[in-house]
């Protein structure tokens, strides 16, 4: 599928309703072998990052590009036997029986959270999962039942370590959710990288420079160059490619995700992920653990109120937390529909016509 | 006391024995009245924090300007009763009765590893503690274990977020150590700004322009003057003072630290510290809780190999993983003695005098 909606123009977006959007999907992966309740949950995974604005987890991408292709080659195990290979109170190791991301996900998280239930908190580390989506998904799982919620991913290793010249670490995210009482729940799902590659190819289109610590070039040299092909590039870590603008921090990180994610549950690191079959964690704390929720999320809500008021920088007019902007997005699309670029809309229609059903959008 | 050290010349140093510098400040630490294994374990995390080369968690800058002041002024409780205020099988919230740092977080981490030798997974979050050296040195308390250790703690407020001008958070470091076979184990213990304030410290020395991401001046605008006075400069997160830089990624990552820090705890978060008094995190999780723990070590050999196979960029002649620097620094030291600026050894020597005792160094 083309990534032509990577570089969409305004005049080349389609405005489809979030609800329209999700029975598509949902239909969709019926017809490629889902069962229903597995379909639906992991379309709402996808199109919640289309409405939060985190567009390279959510339909136009991943759809096209990972989940049909991968489930029209037979490559994920629709009808998975998700198994408990050991477990403690509060810990379990799953295997994910090459599942859907988002179904073996949904289970990790699920169980991760009746062991914080059961004993104040809870740990799932998975192997033999896929692409689960948007790591904030999970982490933000947690929030209705007043825990603190986290995930991180293994991925695909497009990220140099610190003093390398060759990819050895997935972007591997880490997502960390915590319940409010009246602001906006604190919302943290980043790359451990600078920014996805994604962002890279978006960026390059207009021809511009660079920012600093996105990419180097294939010796390894930090690169502001937009033309550089994406064979000939690779993503640098949080902090750049020097250790004095803290390049082994976001090194560091990512390795962290792969002891969580791939060390624990037997998976192996980002260099062992094949095609997309990867590692997982989940993680919760139930507040009431350690404090009363309701004390919690007021001390939340005082913190995030004084983050508000904090004078601005020059250059910038609201100091934001995170979950705050992907919360306004969401707002913005629930009301007017999610832009998506007109040739994946033409696909999505044409999906649901080999698939035997009206697209309904 | 002078800051001279931050600034040492060769011919400034003096090489102390570790083994001399421990006895030295474990008994100052008892003369000013905490018990001998109270003083032993407060002088054991300094001291390891001058062998690993984390100097600015060290004696040279610590006992001078934290501790012996904050002793002597009757600042901290030199004889907590540190209590368990609420647990789970799990979990724990921990008052630290205003003790020494060290002695609160030893107490805090061996709380948690109960938990997890107990049920799996332990995590204790600690209030009403003080200053207590080197994150890493907790996480570090699991590896013997056979436990993934983690620990953070919130500071005092130097650190801007991702727009703002003024500091509202602490540097709020973030510490993870896990086990090895035969490789040195992973220890990554970092602040979440791109630079401490010592190293802006040392660095402005040289009179050299800061790298990009270290500073910003109080307008919030982004910096790279090493002439700026320290009243007139904030520190700037990971990732530094734009969005695109990632800079929201290490701010967000210091409000992780806060949430876990203070906010479970209920110590509040970095603009509550007063003082020194401050919240910590603590977490253990047992590696065979998932998977047995020689698997998971082996496999840890196995991804820290890989990682020094990576071809090394132009300007590096290795790929080094978190911890081993520390390591080599450690070896060093423990062979021909820990650097200490001649003020610092005087003033140590004084001090020992002061408390009626032969300083032995």
């Amino acid at each position: 599928m083309t990534m032509s909606w990577l570089k969409m123009k305004a005049e080349e977006a389609e405005y489809v309703d979030g609800g329209a959007l999700h029975a598509l999907i949902s239909r969709s992966f019926q017809q490629l072998g889902l069962p229903p309740e597995d379909a639906d949950f992991s379309a709402d995974v996808l199109v919640q990052a289309d409405l939060r604005g985190v567009d390279s987890h959510g339909v136009q991408n991943s759809v096209p590009n990972i989940y049909v292709p991968q489930l029209r080659a037979g490559k994920i195990n629709v009808r998975p036997t998700v198994t408990v290979v050991h477990e403690t109170p509060s810990t379990a190791t799953v295997d994910g029986d090459n599942g859907m991301g988002m179904v073996v996900g949904r289970y990790g998280m699920e169980l991760a959270m009746r062991k914080a239930r059961e004993v104040g908190c809870g740990f799932v580390s998975v192997r033999n999962s896929n692409h689960y989506g948007m790591a904030g998904y999970y982490a933000m799982m947690a929030l209705p039942h007043d825990m603190v919620g986290m995930s991180t991913t293994t991925a695909r290793a497009g990220v140099v370590p610190l003093g390398g010249r060759e990819p050895r670490l997935g972007t591997n995210p880490i997502a960390v959710a915590a319940p409010t009482f009246e602001e906006i729940p604190f919302v943290f799902d980043v790359a451990t990288s600078t920014v996805a590659a994604q962002k890279v190819a978006i960026a390059s289109i207009s021809g511009r420079q660079l920012p600093d610590g996105w990419i180097a070039d294939r010796d390894g040299r930090p690169s502001n160059d937009p033309k550089l092909p994406r064979d000939q590039r690779v993503l640098l870590p949080l902090g750049g490619g020097t250790r004095e603008g803290g390049g082994h921090k976001g090194y560091g990180l990512a390795v962290i995700v792969d002891i969580f994610s791939g060390m624990l549950s037997g998976a192996g690191w980002s260099m062992d992920v094949e095609g997309f079959n990867c590692g997982h964690f989940f993680g919760a704390w139930r507040v009431d653990a350690f404090r009363p929720a309701d004390e919690f999320k007021r001390d939340m809500d005082r913190m995030i109120r004084e983050l508000h008021d904090t004078p601005t920088a020059v250059g910038f007019d609201r100091v934001y937390v995170a979950g705050e902007l992907d919360h306004e997005m969401e707002q913005e699309r629930r009301a007017h529909g999610i832009p998506i670029h007109k040739d994946v809309v033409a696909y999505l229609r044409k999906l649901a016509g080999e698939l035997g059903f009206e697209p309904g959008l």
